[in-house]
Formats: structure tokens, C-alpha cells, sequence
């Protein structure tokens, strides 16, 4: 049996609360937790009226706590964190950005420990917490820091639709002005490589097939719509290959997401954000998931952001949430079984 | 009654001519005729083994010919344009590279003198152009150049699956290096004005409302990701509100097309290539259509290339190219109706 899954609440005035106290209504087949404020979710659910009662757990006694659910029992097990001022749906307050931080922190801990088996984020505000004074690009980049490595691979997954679409990138959040110059040698090399492991390791594929898009347009229609494909990425993919990696490419991006170029792969790499996410979100449906693969620990995440609009109101949709628990707990149990 | 649609073979040594010869096995509610080599479309329903009749029409009797056919009687009525050297599936040939650009020439001529109502593109090979020594960047570009017009947009559109999904582009066929400097005040302006006036006009849309992405990852999330959001799209957008047109955005493109966001709009405008096309082709799943808006003709074209491994092999598949006819019989009759 796994370690229990840890729930982070995300920005306190976003709907994180909303849609981990709309978990605690449902069935899972493992246990898990939230970490975030117990107040805050004590107060959320009376503004939502729903009848779910809030338990507040200890780290110590957290892997023998039996009582931590699976089932829907409208309980939600939580780690607190205190807030620094209080939180009214909606509104954000920069005081607050140190909880965020915090909770994040204390949950990549509880797995790097061991004490929990896999990290599912709920939805935070990157400019609150710039905002606040701190270096914050990111879910991807922060935990990355915390796990000591310099490049994790954002992917997103759909669960929904068949054939099942696995979409990375090489790059994020970069203007797109700056993405040729971030595709090179290494980061292009380094993103097949973190992603063929962990598709080994973590999604249980035992020969994956990955497909490369091109920087450009055609995928550059042999250097007549630039060089990208022939300097850098065709160079790369013959080398791994080399090495054993089973990647093809560089495709033409706008065609290799048909049903007849997708065949057989298990995933695709994309070189840059809006390139891969567009048809990945499209196919998915809001029921997208976003995992960081390259980390020393397990994590997914909600494909979407606080959505502050909608914090407090009961049209929050938690699905992605409950897709991103599932394919964690997956994950998890792969991972057990792999190592 | 619409004047009858011109359908070009493309490049004969592609699937261009098997796609026309398994047209004529079809029914049309429209009438229509191929332009191309007809010596070329015996001997390939020779090779395809289709029961189809070549027969050869002449451009003066081209309005009053009844004989032009709707039905799927398999007969195909071919303006003939004589072939520089033989040509075989599969092998290109530079020195056809002038018959190729001819039967567009002929064709454009057609539409702009009323005595055809819309032309449909089959698929060309560009670098074999180039390589004879055309300045040829694509059907797009030439016909935008016969046209005397500078600026052509470039729109892909689905019909199968609901709601209807219609992707038009900012820039085209450039290396995505050269896409931020090329994103400007006139060229998003351009491309929004003819993308709401071929709406209105071809497409019978009264009052259309068009959403339009971002250039970087999120829209540049106020200014943190890229600034062309804050000094360009805002502004443009702003302005052609004021002059009456239903314009939204810039929004990020990877959330835009899923349905909740897309809702009531009648097109996307897309910054670039790959932004847009990719999720427009996996919607469309091979029967999108490509159609250029802002030329003096009505043209359409099916959205894939050549594929000269499949040329003569009878597995070729028609549905971009009877998803253009259709299309473009349908544009035809809106603009009758508009002008």
C-alpha cells in the first residue's frame, strides 16, 4: 500500500480550498491529506454549505494515521499552516505568499521522507507572490530547486480521450522571443532523456516511443524555414538513439497530433509552450493534468489557475484536481513496483 | 446558380490527380471542373483502376456547358494544360514546375473573370518550384500576388465536429524567429479587419465576433512573459473595437480553444503557425480545409501535401479535398447573396 497523497491547497483566496473540500465528498481507492489552513476550510465550507467536516493531523503520526480517508466520507485530514492575515475568497493578499511557499515546502519534505507518496498542487498566483519580494516562476522551477536539480520537464497528460496524449516541453514559461535560443544541444538531449526515465520509471512504459516536434513551421521544411531542425534537434535525436532512446522526429508540429502520426508513441515532445498545450488542453477537456517529471519526488497538478472569480461559489469544477489525485496515486504505485 | 467551381490537380507527380479522379465518383451539389494535364488523369485511372472518363472542355464554352457535371457519373471535365515532361507517381520533375504554376495562373484567371466561382487547390511540392527557379513561397503567397493584394490571411476550418472550429493566422511560413518582430500594429490590424470582412461577406456571418490569441506562453501574464501583448495586440484590438468590430483578447492560447472559452466565437485569430494549427488539424482529424481570405477570388484547398509515397496507389484519401469543394460551393453562394 502506498504512503497517503499530499494535497496542497494553493493560493488561499483561489479555489484550491474549494476543490480539495469538494475531494473530501468523493471515493478514492488510496488515502490522502491536504495541507493548507484548517480555518480557512472550515470557513470555505460553511460559505460553500457543504457538510464536510475539517480534521486537523499531525506530521508525527502521519503513515500509521489509519484515518486518513479514501473513501467519500465528507472529511478532509488536514496539516495546518497559518496564514498571516485572514483570507476572503477572492481577494489576494501578499501577506499570504510566505503560507503558499510554506506548504509547498513542508510537502515536498513529507515525500521526500517518504511520509507521504506523491505531491498534488492546487492552484496559486505567481504574481502575489513576486509580489511579495519572492523569486517565484513557478510550481515546476520551485520544486525543482527544492529537489536540487536545475531542469525539470513540465508534462501534461489528458486521462479522458483515446489513444491517452502525453505531451512535454522543452521550454515554459519563456516570451517566445526567447525560445530559439533556448533550444540547444542540452536542452533538447536532457528533456528526451528525463523524459524517457520517467516514463520508465513512473508511468511503467518498459520501451517508450517518443515523438519530437520541430522548432519551425513543417518542422523547418529542410532548412527552408529555418535551421533549428538540422543544427540542433535531428543532431540530438540521432545520438540518443544511439544511446537506446526510441525517439523519433523532428514532425512537423501541426500534423503530429493526428491520430496517424501519433500511433504507437507514448508521448510527444514539444518544443515550446503554446505549441504542445493548445491541442493537449483542447483534447483534454479541463481534465488535463499537469505532472513534473525530473524531480526527486512525485508530483502533479490541476491544469488550471486560482480562478478567483469563482473562489467561494460552488462553480468551481474539481476535475482536473480529482485527475491529477488519481494519476498520482497511479504514478506512485508504479513507482514502488519499479524500484 | 453558382458558376461552376475550377479544381486544380496541384503537383502531377502527387495525390493531387488521384483526389480529382475520385471526386468525379462522387456527388456534388454544385457543378465543377479540374484543370491539369488530362493525357496525365487517363493513364492514372488507368494505374488506380477507376472507371472514370477524361473528357476535355474548352474555357469559351465553360458558363453554358450543362454538360459540367454535380452527379458521380465518373466523369471528370478537365481544362487541359500540357505537361513539360512525362511525369510518373511518385518522381518529380523540375521541369514541370512551370505547368504547375500555369494551371493556377489559368484557374485565378477563371474566378477573377466570373466564368468559374471558386477555386480549389489540390496539394504542390514548393521546394521542386524553387528548385526550377520560381520565387514561390506558396499557394497562399501567388495567389495573393495575382490578386495585387500584399497581405492574404490564412484560415483552416473544420466541419465535422461540433462546434465548428475556424483558425486564421497573423504570420504563416516563417521561422518562429522572425515571428515576434513580425508581429505589429499593421500586421494583427490587417489580418483582424479581412478576417471580420470574409466573414461577413463569404461566410454570411452578420455581426462576427473574433477572439485572438496571445503571442507568448499565457499572454504574457501582464507583461511578465513577453511584452508584445501590452505594446501591440491590446492596443490593436482596442482601436478596431471603436471602429465596430466584435474583437476579444489577447487571450493565452493554450486555454482558448477548449469550449468554455471558445463559446460564441465565430473564428480565432492565432499569432502563428503552430499555435494554431496544430489543435485546428487534431479537431479536424484530416478533413480540415485551408482557405485564404482577402484575395478578389474565393479559394480554397485541402490541408495536406503531396505525399508521393501514396501517388497511384489508390490510398489516397479525398476528404480534405471534398471537404474544400464543399466549402468552397457553399462560400460561393454566401457572396452571391452578400454582394
Amino acid at each position: 500500500m502506498i504512503a497517503p497523497l499530499i494535497v496542497s491547497c494553493g493560493e488561499p483566496a483561489g479555489i484550491g480550498p474549494d476543490l480539495v473540500l469538494d475531494a473530501a465528498t468523493r471515493d478514492f481507492g488510496f488515502s490522502w491529506l491536504a495541507i493548507g489552513n484548517a480555518d480557512l476550510l472550515e470557513s470555505r465550507a460553511q460559505q460553500l454549505k457543504l457538510n464536510v467536516s475539517v480534521v486537523r493531523v499531525e506530521e508525527a503520526g502521519l503513515v500509521s494515521d489509519s484515518a486518513l480517508s479514501a473513501r467519500a466520507d465528507n472529511t478532509v485530514y488536514v496539516l495546518n499552516q497559518p496564514l498571516a492575515k485572514p483570507c476572503i475568497a477572492g481577494e489576494l493578499n501578499a501577506d499570504n505568499a510566505g503560507h503558499v511557499l510554506a506548504i509547498l515546502k513542508r510537502a515536498h519534505k513529507l515525500c521526500q521522507r517518504g511520509m507521504c507518496s506523491a505531491m498534488v498542487t492546487g492552484p496559486v498566483q505567481k504574481s502575489v507572490i513576486a509580489a511579495a519580494g519572492f523569486n517565484f516562476s513557478g510550481h515546476t522551477e520551485y520544486l525543482a530547486e527544492l529537489s536540487g536539480i536545475s531542469r525539470p520537464v513540465m508534462m501534461l497528460t489528458t486521462q479522458a480521450p483515446q489513444p491517452l496524449l502525453r505531451v512535454a516541453l522543452v521550454t515554459t514559461h519563456l516570451p517566445l522571443s526567447a525560445v530559439p535560443t533556448a533550444i540547444t544541444n542540452q536542452s533538447v538531449s536532457e528533456a528526451i532523456t528525463i523524459l524517457h526515465n520517467d516514463l520508465k520509471r513512473r508511468f511503467g512504459v518498459a520501451q517508450p516511443l517518443i515523438r519530437v516536434c520541430g522548432l519551425n513551421p513543417h518542422a523547418g521544411e529542410n532548412g527552408y524555414l529555418g535551421r533549428e531542425e538540422i543544427d540542433v534537434i535531428t543532431p540530438v535525436i540521432q545520438q540518443l538513439r544511439v544511446e537506446g532512446i526510441k525517439v523519433e522526429g523532428p514532425f512537423p508540429a501541426d500534423t503530429l497530433f493526428t491520430p496517424k502520426h501519433l500511433r504507437g508513441a507514448d508521448a510527444v515532445l514539444a518544443m515550446y509552450h503554446d505549441q504542445g498545450l493548445s491541442v493537449l488542453k483542447y483534447a483534454g477537456f479541463g481534465n488535463a493534468v499537469n505532472v513534473t517529471l525530473g524531480l526527486d519526488i512525485i508530483r502533479t497538478s490541476v491544469d488550471h489557475g486560482t480562478a478567483l472569480d469563482l473562489a467561494g461559489s460552488g462553480q468551481a469544477d474539481s476535475g482536473s484536481l480529482v485527475s491529477a489525485m488519481n494519476l498520482a496515486a497511479k504514478m506512485a504505485r508504479t513507482n514502488e513496483q519499479t524500484e
